[in-house]
């Protein structure tokens, strides 16, 4: 439609702490001139005077009180960044009035949603990107080239574990309101947990699990504990909580093979463990990924400078500017899209559908069509 | 029957590695006068070469080349240190012949032998020690007193694992034949991961599992992994592997509460990690368990000389030793005896069940009887 | 002069790796509005294309081929990014000029450089701010917070360490050339771990050292180590070095005192560990300085979330506008000056002196002047 | 003398901490058969009874409550674990008397009463054998190997620290007595230190240093810090602490060197760090020192079976037996003789003049004599 040079001009719906990291996220994209130039257009909040501090803040042009403001305006690419009960109806209007789509996870509150709103993008001619941000780790995207090549033989073991802790306070806020959020652990964190299995290690095909809420009165599960074998016949472990003592953002996982293993984790973001075959027996290697060959660290310092947080959301989003370019190809791992939030969302609701049944505690989960 | 002043007289049946391992404990339980004297009396091996030659080395007075040697002679206590498949009829024997009995893990080849043979206890008046070795690593004694105390608020979640990886390599020898072993990994590291989990967190209720063999035309397990709920509803995985690419002998746990949580690994033996609530929020701590008020430390060097693995050994039988002196209340955890023997080939069953049966994947934990 | 609504406008010198780090830097001030407004005005290169492409990467107005052209004109602070040779020509021309200045670290290629320039500031109305950004990470803030709060009792011990190790490879461009440079690792590296010992333990009163040069015919040390002693009588160590293999960015620091001890290094720059009396005895803690109530963390994310290696820059810079602005009290501690930046030259020159003289080995670090 | 079939009678001195590590580690010396036989044929200590109990728990002959009863008696190896301040007098009286003698660290209380006992021991046709047992923990011995080999290159760096912090206590005990001790965690903990920086990087030239007494009016020093220069001209430093928060048994070392590097750490003693070239760039890699071809390994358990501290006492010592047999070259490092504590303390004595000279603060240390 518009030629490579046009900006891509970007709404965001929402002003809190995701938004934000949206924001400053395209202005490195800008800056960096990643792809085709983008344009932070417009900010939509429910309050015009959060929507007004927020563009002037973040560079950006037009503040609105009202998301259906966006919609079908002079925006390219809207950005939901609300909470979880909103995801669909702004996302599937947005798709719908002919927008490209940057949604945040979990694409739905349940299954149900997230294929409602996957059937709109499929039926539509527009794209749809759910923000699974960890696979743009360095490292993550490191860890998918080396179980790409071989490096660790046949995998026959995984453990994906997303841990926190805020969950031990008061639980005051939409992400412990069943309503607002779907889940709790489970959407939240155990959702970026899937995707990373997915992305690494392949399709999901049978979850039991069980659940724990361990705040009296709570509407949501504060953890979960799934055993989970994949379509290509792995099994190993996908937990997540939020109410380990002491975790404050620890997502890790390890995949094991016949001939190697690797490990990470999100609170040493820089750092990867890599066990290989020496003549000597296996070693295990310790090394921050920030060498310039490493995947996308040419974007950032010279070699040595740990990188923070928002790298993974800086690469997410510049590598879904790029795909809407059509020059992603640098990335090890595509940005997820509409699929890839439908099948978290799958594994989401298996898992709860699992611990629920206190009898035979197994759900196998269903094929998101299409997928091999 | 015998006064506190008659030494123990001790006959070892084996005298392959876990066998040196008995004798050398035997001696420092020896030389440390922890409980009633004891002797190492006789060795029993099939060639009497090798019992005579072992016998020398650990300053035993007798060798023989048949254990039916050691049965109803003068002995108080026979130590069965063969492969599993010999623990039963080898314990049994004794047991029948009035000797008390110390028997390696696992206690049979499954839970039909090991119930047979805890049947066989049960109706003598004699005694049985299963040697769970790990309880009595002085980290693990550590976390037991931790847990008991509150330390870590109420439970609500846990790891165990035990890996290695010698499963690589070619795999010869009666640990990776089914007839002998009874299993591969479930039973002979499973078996350690499933005591520990009952000791430090309790009776096991319900198990949902896979199990994988690495290796072409090997007849048993390489590696399982599983979701386990206890009877107190705690739910959390247990594993082990001998697969796992640089895993030397990581018997790893993780137990977690609402105000703390602990972990700990045998390849750092000595180190334990607790995680506690402060004013300023929980913090991580790791230390050295060779402080003087450690558990069973004053037994061995001054504070902050690290320990080796025979440490959980020495601790077992010098427990076993105080037991049957009826001097055992030193311990945090006692030995493990028939019943625990039990508890763990249970869980090895169902493992195995469960991981049989594609479909529902799960699989309730008989109850040991009599157990709370 | 100006209202405190009137912006500082910023003229950068230098468009390598540095230069890009303040622009990212300033650009991230801009949009939090901490402090006064802040401008891109103008950046200089020696050749007007490096300029251009910059300015328009980083949304700075104004490019120009010689700084000369900055000094004088419309800029409020000038930024001097250059090699070391230029910094003391630099920046005591835009202080004359009457300009705030930003100058890179070393202040100059030696104590007589830098007490040069040191002079002139003090001559004239202007401020000079030395970059020494490691003050500005958190943990680093953090840990000047506890050794002044006395957590750690009477301070007896420390250790301050930068090496890396692009040393080892073939050594091009202009820090491996002792005129442009100075020396190597000793003004490059030494001075932030000097910097960080003046902030933390106190100004230093004698060093003994050595210095080594791995690489056959370099004109610059690759390494140095020394002992130190500050004017309050605690002895420790500080080195550095570019040819310590697997090094990438490891400046690292260890103080310890009669109550406790901390540890930190920038590899994994968002962790501390610190030992603390406890009744069961010393416990040693490790923990993510990404709390709310961390130093600087509320300028950044929500809890747990790590930062990178531009954090620091962020904090100096940010700070240094503050300063400007009247209201830097925020900070732990204070963006280094010409003092500050003397004082580390000062270290470095009677580190060279004391290495050269092979015979009594150490040399008395002339005071600063004024400095208790 | 004796055929090497006749065993090696041996008489201990002392039944403090140090004299049990000693029996213990001649028993398993025994029980393993490793070089000539060895007997326990005595112990002396200054109250029988204390010798009486010594005995009996060791399973040793003879207790005596004067070592003057050992010296010229029928035993073959005098082993001297008593203070300080006897060492000299009682291995002294031993080599005269035609014994062949193990001392305990340090060999004096200062350089001159260790040259006064190693010129004894020249003049002599008898070994003395200073126990400078880090020698023999596995990781270390592989260091030695792998330094030797080349593996890092040529070495241009070091650390060596042994820090405790029990003297942030009371400090009682013969320990903290200047008369008994001659010197504080100097000799005590840097004499292993040094030891250890002789034979694995090699002779010393030239110290400059500073100590620390914490403690109010304590005799001794309770920490030192130096910079080292070896013979060869590799400088580094060394340092020693009894006053060191957390810091239990932590004698760590690094060794740098063009091509790679090492650490290890005795808290951790199973354990070593290695850096190496790799295609990709510098690996760290981090292993148990447990592999059957690791150094002294096949004398323990199957591969992956932790060792603990009494495996360096154990090593020693059985090599010192095996030295006397004439069978020691399995090591990978001697067991330190006269001359290896003759140097140690001629590093001592040089570290206490250099931190008594405030001025020059370095002092070049005096030749072993005959050293290369
Ligand atoms: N990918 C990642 O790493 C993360 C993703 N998230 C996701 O981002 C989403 C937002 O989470 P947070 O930013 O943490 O929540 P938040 O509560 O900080 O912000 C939500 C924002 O949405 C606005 N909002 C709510 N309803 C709206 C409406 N109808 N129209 C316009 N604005 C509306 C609120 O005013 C607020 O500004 C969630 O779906 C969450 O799952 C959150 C944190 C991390
Ligand atoms: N608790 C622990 O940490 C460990 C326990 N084990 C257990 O110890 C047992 C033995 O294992 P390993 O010592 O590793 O095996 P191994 O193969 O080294 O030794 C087995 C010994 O039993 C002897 N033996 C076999 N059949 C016999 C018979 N009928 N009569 C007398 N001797 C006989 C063999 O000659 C050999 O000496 C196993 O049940 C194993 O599960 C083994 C290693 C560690
Ligand atoms: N505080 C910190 O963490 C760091 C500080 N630095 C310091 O920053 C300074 C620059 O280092 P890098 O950026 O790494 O070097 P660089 O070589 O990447 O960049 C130097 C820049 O200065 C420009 N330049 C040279 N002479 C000039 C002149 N006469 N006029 C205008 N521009 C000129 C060059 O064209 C180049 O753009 C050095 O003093 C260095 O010590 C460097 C890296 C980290
Ligand atoms: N190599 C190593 O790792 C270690 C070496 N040591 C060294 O061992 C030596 C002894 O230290 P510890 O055992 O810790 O001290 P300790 O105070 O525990 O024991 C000293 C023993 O010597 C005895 N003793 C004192 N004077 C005597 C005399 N005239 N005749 C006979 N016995 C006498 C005492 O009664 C006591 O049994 C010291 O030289 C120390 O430096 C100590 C600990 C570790």
């Amino acid at each position: 439609m518009s030629s490579p040079e046009t900006p891509i001009r970007i709404g965001i719906v929402g002003t809190g702490f995701i938004a934000r990291a949206h924001a400053e996220a395209y202005r490195r994209v800008r800056d960096l001139g990643t792809g085709r130039p983008v344009e932070l257009a417009s900010v939509a909040s429910r309050r015009l005077d959060n929507a007004r501090s927020f563009a002037d803040r973040h560079g950006i042009r037009d503040a609105m009180d009202d998301w259906r403001g966006l919609v079908g305006a002079d925006v390219d690419l809207v950005d939901v960044c609300t909470p979880n009960d909103s995801h669909v109806e702004i996302a599937g209007a947005a798709i719908d009035a002919g927008h490209d789509v940057v949604c945040e996870k979990p694409l739905g509150r349940d299954a149900t949603e997230a294929r409602g709103l996957a059937d709109r993008v499929e039926a539509s001619t527009r794209r749809l990107f759910c923000v699974f941000n960890y696979r743009f780790v360095p490292a993550v995207a490191l860890i998918a080239e080396l179980v790409r090549s071989g490096e660790f033989g046949d995998l026959h073991g995984f453990r994906f574990d997303y841990s926190q802790d805020w969950g031990l306070g008061e639980g005051t806020g939409w992400k412990f309101d069943g309503v607002a959020a779907g889940s709790g652990s489970v959407g939240d964190l155990g959702s970026h947990a899937f995707d990373l299995l997915r992305a690494l290690v392949g399709p999901i095909d049978w979850i039991s699990a069980r659940t724990t809420t361990v705040a009296p009165g709570r509407s949501v599960d504060d953890a979960f504990v799934s055993l989970v074998t994949t379509v290509g016949g792995v099994s190993g472990t996908v937990s997540s909580s939020r109410v380990v003592p002491g975790a404050k953002n620890r997502l890790a996982l390890e995949i094991t093979g016949t001939r190697g293993a690797v490990s990470w984790n999100l609170e040493r973001l820089n750092e990867i463990t890599v066990v290989r075959e020496t003549p000597g027996g296996f070693e295990r290697t310790t090394r921050l990924v920030t060498r310039s060959a490493d995947p996308s660290i040419d974007r950032w310092w010279p070699e040595g400078h740990v990188l923070g947080w928002e790298a993974a959301m800086f690469g997410n989003l510049a590598a879904v500017i790029e795909t809407l370019s059509g020059r992603a190809d640098w990335w090890a791992l595509p940005p997820a899209d509409h699929r890839d939030g439908l099948a978290a969302a799958l594994a989401v609701d298996a898992t709860l559908a699992s611990a629920a049944d206190a009898t035979a505690g197994a759900a196998t989960v269903a094929p998101v069509g299409g997928e091999s």
